[in-house]
């Protein structure tokens, strides 16, 4: 058997998520599907991280073993060739040490949150980005959210049906920047509560209409309490952007 | 009445394109319905471009008259509330001088061509690139794109169905560059014959996998005939970038 290394782009809005489920197309499902039309072989995708429905992927990475013999570029080609039609694409295959394993070995995670920022709706981008008509301060989310670096409980912006053992995590960077009618939120981490960068966009958010202050958001990871920050950003505006391993 | 001009933003992949039609929907046609239900009024909305089926816009630009007093921000926010569910925004209005024709006034418009240029196929990009796995060589294409500039009969990138009274244009500027797995080509002219950025696109890609070079592109616009040049690359790569009046 070889190990694979696959890089994996995908657009979140017609599936169900990364982990295989009953109600709709997952990517985990079409990479298994994809991989018995290539060589008849029975796989099972790990994934660095479960996306949830409508999350979208510029670099998530899975792996998968293999018994047929393969190069990288024919296993890459194939599997998007019998992908089609799902928006799922393998943008590289790698073959990989028998030990790697996409979840487990992840030393840092990458995403990237996209918030229309603009009073006009988003047309090619709907589906993509979270659209926000009131004027954000990026600069002030950027301040703010400084006080969210390093290693916190963060209860506060756990999702109740969270499966992670302990609420505390180590975030390396978050950085908030605008660029023209968007603002970028870029998060990382060894790795991540469920929900929890949706739940800092959806905090930050109040940074940026002027509601809250820096202090603000101090307190509300200070008070472990989902209750205390802001709402659940929509997912659509999520993308799992890299690993580093 | 007062004139003004729209800056508009929409999703050519469900669209007819800018001029009403009776197979779809066109933005000439929402826009006429956007402000009927506004104010009752009918209008005859204009466009800088008549962009075709499936090409997309980032900054169109349309000019209406009404008659009901309002201001831009109401007209803006108003339009793109009818506008729903349709992929097509406002991004702004103002108020335009009586003799400002967005079609006639213009005095340079520009065109941005989006090609994926990878093995995987697009997925979140998906029916706003034209995806090309071969690699092209942008520099390549950038080069043998110069001997485009300037005055000349460009009979040989002009659509049979081409309206326009002569196939004497002034290409003014005409940019391939690469970012990342994407190539951009951005095209600027007062005006353009149909499909002229199209068939160039589609012949600078010979270009950019080597089959053809500067010369072959010099030999083909000499020619004055369309079966000269290189195919004519999709609808689905092209934006309506912006107009300077």
């Amino acid at each position: 058997m070889t190990r694979y290394k696959l890089v994996l782009e995908y657009d979140g809005r017609v599936l169900v998520g990364w982990q295989r489920q009953d109600n709709g197309p997952s990517v985990q499902a079409a990479i298994e599907e994809a991989v018995r039309r290539f060589c008849g072989e029975t796989v099972s995708p790990h994934a660095a991280g479960r996306t949830d429905a409508g999350v979208h992927a510029l670099g998530q990475v899975a792996h998968i073993d293999l018994a047929k013999p393969t190069t990288t570029d024919t296993l890459r080609d194939a599997l998007n060739h019998h992908l089609r039609p799902a928006p799922i694409a393998v943008l590289s295959a790698e073959v990989a040490a028998a030990d790697f394993h996409a979840r487990f070995s992840a030393i840092q995670r990458s995403y990237l949150y996209r918030i229309l920022n603009r009073r006009a709706p988003p047309t090619l981008d709907r589906g993509r980005v979270w659209w926000v008509p009131a004027p954000l301060d990026a600069d002030a989310m950027h301040a703010a959210a400084q006080v969210l670096i390093g290693t916190h409980d963060f209860s506060s912006f756990r999702a109740s049906e969270c499966q992670a053992d302990s609420p505390v995590k180590t975030l390396d960077s978050l950085a908030v920047a605008r660029r023209s009618d968007e603002i970028e939120v870029v998060a990382k981490a060894r790795s991540f509560l469920h929900h929890q960068v949706r739940n800092i966009v959806g905090t930050l958010r109040l940074v940026g209409t002027g509601k809250w202050d820096r202090a603000a958001v101090a307190r509300a990871l200070a008070a472990r309490d989902r209750a205390a920050a802001g709402e659940t950003a929509p997912a659509e505006g999520l993308y799992f952007l890299s690993v580093t391993y």
